[in-house]
């Protein structure tokens, strides 16, 4: 019956597993030829709200590759529209906001989302992937943190300083809170609404963190992400902690909470786990770029970080952040053979 | 007679000084009135190709806020040039490096430096600086490390993945080693001229050495930074050794070298100091970003990161990076009043 659980479950619960389990962030994109054909005909917002072809793109990694976990097919800023801030995505320049916050009257434009209507599509999405999908197989649901998506919509994209979000935070304290306070129940209820549809972890992406100080961390952003951990800990299934950048400030994300902090690669995973404590699940922590290097360079980097997790129990295999377009599908399936094969 | 010497180089022996030194990185620039005056007029390859502008322009901030160091006007990319590789400053876009570096043969072509011919303008506006300069304040020579070279050299600008430079240092190994043996002896011999033209403390950037992983650090750039340190030991002055982005592998930044570690904000100071070791200075680390924050905020986060310090001997205060064009110039001198005014 135990063994029945998906390994990658187990792992995050800390429980011994026959080999560690991997899979990727970003694990179904731009990298993969079946994502490409799909991209010629639909918009990446296109392909988001439509469950079926959601439900595709999910499982086009699971195909060719047999991760032992599916992410559901989305982008973090999903949540934006139904908030009432529109965005698109600009050829090869990532998400363009159409509208960015600038003010406490914006923040208090922003409309209560019920994610079970405005984003049933991805809900649908998890239900059609979890039909499909192999029993040993976790499906995990995802959402952007509050400070994540709070430095989107202030933005209005991507961004170096992140000096617009800064200057919110710092000057208009009152509506900077009601902005997190915002996104925290969005992101709650989003998170919980998956779970709902059958996902059987959520992992939070607090992906740009790592731009702020870790006074700032504590101050502006700490209490929306424990609110967010809180909030779902009845739901009794692994929780991820994401962020880049955090290596400065480890023992706070953990303090954030999460049953499984995720971590990038600027940061050796023992040390990192050390920090975090041996009583949560470590997922990393390759560098994406690894995977433009030849195979030997590539493979002792594999090894590297399964040396460094010393098969303790909880470590999950994955990369310090998302694959990039450029990434060879052959390397990929490289590294998982490498990873099943470890010892 | 020991009371005379410069404060800042007091603390960067470790010695107990009257109060914490204070400068900034970029502490001449834009964010300056009597700067964009100048650039008005000038490109920023002019001023800093022309001595006595290069010295004007140093000059600037230490008549406005009398900190505690001068840093000579230049920029780190002014070697590349004289080993053959153009550039220029697009408008509002960083610089453009006309052919990129990409591979052996680009490598091969790069010409030996005699810095004192093809740089000697620096040296000019070294001299001229010292020689107007209070003697309490201590003047600053500066490059940038062979990491950092290359990553502009190949990438032709700023980059977000550094995916060129990894892509060539994984795949073509000899010619990254001989590109950063060429870009150490280059830095050695350009540092070397700056410290007999008057400099009295010398400053490697290792600005984005904080995209690598841990691992790729020690095998590809520390040797090379090391061997930077290591041939200017000799000079018997501080040599202060600054990266953003290492809060994952402040101990392999100590080893590579440095008398003064200078690390960015996303690190507490005190925990960054312990990693680096108490027989280090340590430089730092407000959040430039910090400077547009109200008045009150700011002041707390001086005071945070002196608290940090702890009156330890040994430290140097500054941004955890350089200033934005954006900061207003009135924050600067009440940061200075307060790290004077402390305790």
């Amino acid at each position: 019956m135990e063994d029945s659980q998906p390994r990658f479950l187990k792992a995050c619960r800390l429980e011994p597993v026959d080999r560690t389990p991997v899979w990727f962030m970003r694990q179904a994109g731009r990298y993969m030829e079946e994502y490409r054909r799909l991209r010629r005909r639909y918009g990446m917002l296109e392909l988001c709200r439509n469950p079926e072809l959601a439900a595709e793109v999910t499982l086009q990694p699971i195909r060719r590759f047999e991760p032992d976990a599916a992410i559901i097919f989305a982008d973090i800023l999903l949540p934006l529209p139904p908030l009432g801030v529109e965005f698109e995505f600009a050829a090869g320049e990532g998400p363009r906001i159409h509208r960015p916050l600038r003010d406490p009257a914006d923040v208090a434009r922003l409309r209560p989302v019920v994610p079970e209507e405005s984003l049933g599509f991805v809900m649908e999405a998890l239900r059609l992937v979890r039909a499909e999908l192999d029993p040993r197989i976790a499906l995990i649901g995802f959402a952007g943190a509050p400070f994540t998506l709070a430095s989107y919509m202030i933005e209005g994209g991507h961004s170096r300083h992140f000096l617009a979000t800064k200057r919110l935070m710092y000057e208009e304290p009152d509506a900077w809170r009601n902005l997190m306070s915002v996104l925290t129940r969005t992101t709650v209820d989003y998170l919980r609404a998956q779970a709902a549809a059958g996902a059987q972890a959520l992992q939070l992406f607090d992906s740009w963190v790592g731009a702020l100080d870790p006074d700032d961390y504590r101050e502006f952003v700490m209490p929306y992400s424990a609110g967010v951990f809180r909030s779902l800990e009845d739901l009794g299934i692994p929780l991820i902690h994401f962020g880049t950048g955090t290596a400065g400030f480890l023992e706070l994300i953990r303090e954030a909470g999460g049953s499984v902090i995720g971590v990038d690669w600027r940061v050796p995973l023992d040390e990192a786990w050390r920090r975090v404590g041996h009583d949560r699940a470590i997922q990393g922590n390759l560098d994406p770029l690894a995977l433009m290097a030849p195979r030997p360079i590539l493979k002792g980097k594999v090894e590297a970080v399964l040396d460094r997790a010393a098969g303790r129990p909880g470590h999950v295999f994955n990369l310090g952040h998302g694959f990039l377009p450029e990434t060879p599908v052959d390397n990929v399936s490289a590294v998982i053979d490498w990873v099943r094969g470890y010892r």
